[in-house]
């Protein structure tokens, strides 16, 4: 088996997206499904962009998990460590679309989501610690056995090569912030890139600064650390140096998935060697793309796509 | 207020219906939301023949919830009996739709459905006592407090009027079909009217032989028996008069519903006085009209579409 180059952990699920755009849940007449789940959109997205992707995930044993499953292959990601589990339906995920900026989701992942199903035991520990990109995400914290399993693969990983933690925080899925920050207070360490919205870097590091969040981080040992600052762009700071990228102005669809195709820009962009500026630069162009378009991963560009964006 | 001529108790939900027919969920791409629940689609039929009926149930607090609030009202049924549940989603149910003879359903009603949260102390009692049909089904015996809520809705309805048990027995509601059976022997000798198919009349009284069925429901008290025999049409038994009433042939699209569409018949021709074999004709029609059509509670026929399909 060849390594991976882009190899990410935790939440995969059916999204159901309305059809008719603007209008609130109960008025929506008709949906169409899509893979979702936002380690499995960065996987989607780096394939994009012809890396080697693979995600390491579980569905229910049911027709939905065996759409994943093709869904993945379709993308050209790797579903070698997607397993099923018995008796829990595969998550459904149902989302309003009120742009540019409102987009609530509605999750269904009772009476336990199969990605939360992950365990130490059955990683591939070898894979992991080989993978050129490493990307977990804080929503695999939340509960046993995933967060065990989590907190292994990092230990596994030492630190090798590109080891991201997606700050990635649904209130929903915690008891409180507070209980959250404990986590990835734990798996920080381990990490040597931090990408997070505001809010998400609140929940790591307790601060909504940006320049404050970033020195947190640093201080914790990260190398990279990227915040995103919605209008505002995105800041990203490496080493002493800090790069600032504004964003890129669309016609918003469907702001879901934006930050996923920036994770995807953020592998690709790491493992070409770019500057600070350039992946930074590409990765707003790339969310931007997604926002403009109502699907997330089956909206993920090509690098030609997104250089037209930058040079348009 | 006015009384309710038909009310009924028990499972509401959102369904969503592929647009896609004969493929497999996988296969699917787009869904269609229609109201689902099978005592909620008995209002809606009775409603559809000039019935003022209202249903008793429980939505999650939220978009999906309020969506079915004024399904039900588009449709002319009373929802001042269905009230919100704080913390649990309003469930959703998919479908495949192979025709002529496969549905399989995936239902979402984690962690538990709200209409299992129904409560004997804020039922009603006077106006299920006044309502001319009362409807209840197996379904809301499968977990507390909507089992006691159900039978003290039963006793304090005391036998009077029409009071229908729809025996509508899905497997995965239960730990067993003897733990279903024991409760159903329960909440049978409160009816006077039982309705189910084959299987369900198993669960109810542990045989599958029609006959055999109706002698073992009548020997409980039941004044009216109906056995749904699929392609062998229909057995009705009540007191010594057995009738029975071949299928109407259709071109069948959705299954699903055909059985509320019958029991929403079953009422009408009840009410009107009707003898067995023209509410079983009648029925039997209804039935097979919502068999031809996608959707179950947007597909209920007037009794006019019903009695052309009679005549032709």
């Amino acid at each position: 088996m060849p390594v991976d180059e882009v190899l990410t952990m935790g939440r995969i699920g059916v999204d159901l997206y309305p059809q008719q755009i603007g209008v609130p849940l109960p008025d929506v007449r008709t949906f169409e499904k899509f893979l979702g789940g936002s380690p499995a959109n960065v996987a989607v997205a780096a394939a994009r962009y012809g890396r080697r992707s693979a995600v390491i995930s579980r569905t229910g044993a049911d027709p939905f998990g065996e759409y994943l499953h093709r869904a993945l292959r379709t993308f050209g990601v790797d579903d070698r460590f997607v397993s099923p589990v018995e008796g829990l339906p595969t998550p459904v995920t149902f989302c309003e679309i009120f742009p540019p900026d409102d987009f609530p989701l509605y999750f269904y992942r009772y009476p336990k989501a199969p990605d939360l199903e992950i365990r130490e035991s059955e990683l591939d520990l070898g894979a992991i610690r080989d993978a050129a990109v490493f990307w977990v995400t804080g929503t695999g914290l939340c509960q046993e056995p995933s967060r065990s399993a989590t907190l292994a693969a990092l230990r596994a990983r030492g630190r090798r090569g590109i080891t991201v933690l997606d700050l990635d925080y649904r209130p929903m899925f915690w008891a409180s912030r507070e209980e959250a920050r404990q986590w990835y207070q734990q798996a920080l360490p381990h990490a040597t890139v931090a990408v997070g919205n505001l809010d998400e870097c609140h929940t790591a590091v307790g601060t909504r600064e940006p320049l404050a969040i970033a020195k947190a981080l640093r201080d914790i040992g990260l190398d990279l650390v990227i915040v995103k600052m919605g209008p505002d762009g995105v800041l990203g700071v490496r080493d002493d140096h800090v790069e600032r990228a504004g964003p890129v102005a669309v016609q918003v669809v469907n702001g879901l998935g934006a930050g996923d195709a920036f994770g995807g820009a953020l592998c690709h962009g790491l493992l070409s060697g770019w500057d600070l500026a350039a992946i930074l630069r590409f990765g707003n162009a790339a969310g931007a793309l997604v926002a403009s378009r109502l699907a997330c991963a089956d909206a993920m560009p090509t690098e030609d796509e997104v250089k037209a964006v930058l040079s348009a």
